[in-house]
């Protein structure tokens, strides 16, 4: 979706929740780039790389670490914890139905899925790796990737750039429809409760969907500042300004605090928010998005209502076979 | 198995490999205690718990995080690393068939696999917990987890005992039979090559079978000292003795540098080995074994013999389907 439709829809969207055909469903299948279509072999092999601690200087941290495919697709963490019990300052986004993101991390620093899963393997305070030479010479030192990068890539195709397709292949299988919003939107008006829908109308009303459109609700492509209305309150408990945000990457006073906008779908079980962590439960969040991006004080049971509709936003997560890794046969990782 | 019946199979074993009785399968499923009988929902729980990040303190660290289920069921480190980065001195066991062990840890201190359980879960350099309350609390602030306990032991269940039961249910089906050994001793001659048939046949020769005795290979509830032989060398190089092993639990200057006799089950895909994970290769391991247990020094060929016999103990992993953790709805771990 181009930023022009996704803000087209976001104002069909704030004008009213009668406007059915705003409200999208969520695919069952992600977009998928020209030059790295999905196939079953690059999924499998993804899910293994993306289980394998062994992509980690210690041993110890996989992608699912902190982007767990067992919970939300995060770690339920402020921030998460790296290598060694080193921990950075912005929470893990979730992985679910990152797919349906134009941009990856919360500056937007990665195009795509595969130039973000070759981020963290070689940070620092995350998996550690000196360097995707050091990683390729791993996998190349375990007996079974290379089997399994054969099937998906052809021979001798241990690579970065491989290994990052692969991952992201499988992070595109990631997705969790048939929410009772979704079942909602297709017809099934007993898939929300009355609550839900209430908050599902506020949500509208406000204006929330002006940023968090689309069928992932992320406003695919879309930076927005936050906050907007400073609160002296809110900045000083939470100190939400003191990251800068995609200013950070590209240095312009004009992307000072300007983040990707998040996903919302699963946002019941991904506390806790925002980029820094800071908030604990999804009512004050919702209480300091209205107050700090629209200027409006909900009430009690208009946060209530918002946070029922959220819930509806949870998805089916796909049951997955746990992945064998390849074994590591008479050697170590340090 | 009592310790007199591995005893005399041991002596049968050492004896001579053709008496072929001695030698036995792993059975498919493994001994449970009258008081915690398998089910399927104990083990659907156990499952969940085993992999399950939120037991630790900082969130970070599950039961599978040093004894993973993907790998060999251990973490392929020297030693493991906990919380906060915290490392320990020895090396984590393979939880795959430790249901075919009488005790539990490698110093022995656990009496079954529940007791097992419950202990890394507070240990300060491993999982954190301040303690079972603590543990306690935290699962009963997870609403998923009420149901799941109570379908597995019934209305408000959630407890130490009940979650450590739990684990323990679900490791009992942490078995991996059908391994080329377990074939050739069930009939089928084809199943090992001539050569890992001539390292069984050097294994049971020199004594391996002495301690490596029973199912496992695990010499079932026995004790024993390594180094027997003291080695200048080896000592130097790989500082055996410094852990005073099960004399650190039972005080007595008699259990000094005793150790539990770990099994050799999957041994090929759990490197580093010994109890300090100080040897990174197999070959390295056997060459150690003989010349400090058994006083006898291999040649190369010898070595490489036995080491393609213990590759023919690895044995088929069971599929397992990826556990959905409980979500942690509107709170965080820390």
């Amino acid at each position: 979706m181009s930023k022009m439709s996704s803000l087209v829809s976001s104002l069909i969207l704030a004008g009213s929740v009668s406007v059915a055909s705003a409200w999208e469903a969520l695919p069952n299948k992600a977009p998928e780039p020209a030059n790295n279509p999905t196939t079953p072999e690059k999924v499998k092999l993804g899910q293994i790389l993306y289980h394998d601690p062994r992509l980690s200087s210690t041993g110890t941290v996989s992608c699912a670490s902190c982007h767990n495919t067992m919970l939300g697709g995060e770690d339920n963490r402020p921030n998460s914890m790296g290598v060694n019990g080193q921990t950075g300052g912005r929470s893990a986004p979730t992985v679910w139905n990152s797919a349906f993101n134009e941009v990856q991390f919360w500056d937007g620093r990665a195009a795509s899925l595969e130039d973000q899963a070759a981020g963290p393997v070689t940070n620092p305070i995350e998996m550690g790796m000196k360097s995707w030479d050091d990683v390729v010479a791993r996998l190349k030192s375990i007996e079974g990737y290379q089997a399994l990068f054969e099937k998906a890539f052809g021979k001798d195709s241990i690579s970065k750039d491989n290994a990052t397709k692969a991952i992201a292949a499988y992070e595109r299988t990631l997705i969790t429809p048939n929410s009772p919003y979704d079942k909602y939107v297709k017809g099934n008006k007993n898939a929300m409760t009355e609550q839900q829908v209430r908050g599902m109308e506020k949500f509208a009303e406000i204006g929330c969907g002006g940023c968090h459109s689309g069928a992932a609700f992320n406003g695919p492509g879309m930076f927005q500042k936050f906050p907007v209305f400073s609160n002296g309150f809110f900045n000083a408990k939470y100190k939400f300004v003191k990251d800068k945000g995609r200013a950070e990457v590209t240095k312009k006073e004009s992307d000072k605090n300007f983040w990707k906008v998040p996903t919302l779908r699963n946002i019941a079980i991904t506390a806790p928010y925002f980029h820094n962590g800071s908030v604990k439960t999804l009512d004050e969040a919702v209480k300091i998005m209205a107050k700090m991006q629209l200027d409006k004080d909900l009430s009690k049971d208009e946060i209530a209502d918002i946070v029922a509709f959220l819930n509806a936003l949870t998805g089916e997560f796909p049951k997955q076979q746990m992945p064998a890794l390849p074994a590591t046969p008479g050697t170590t990782v340090n």
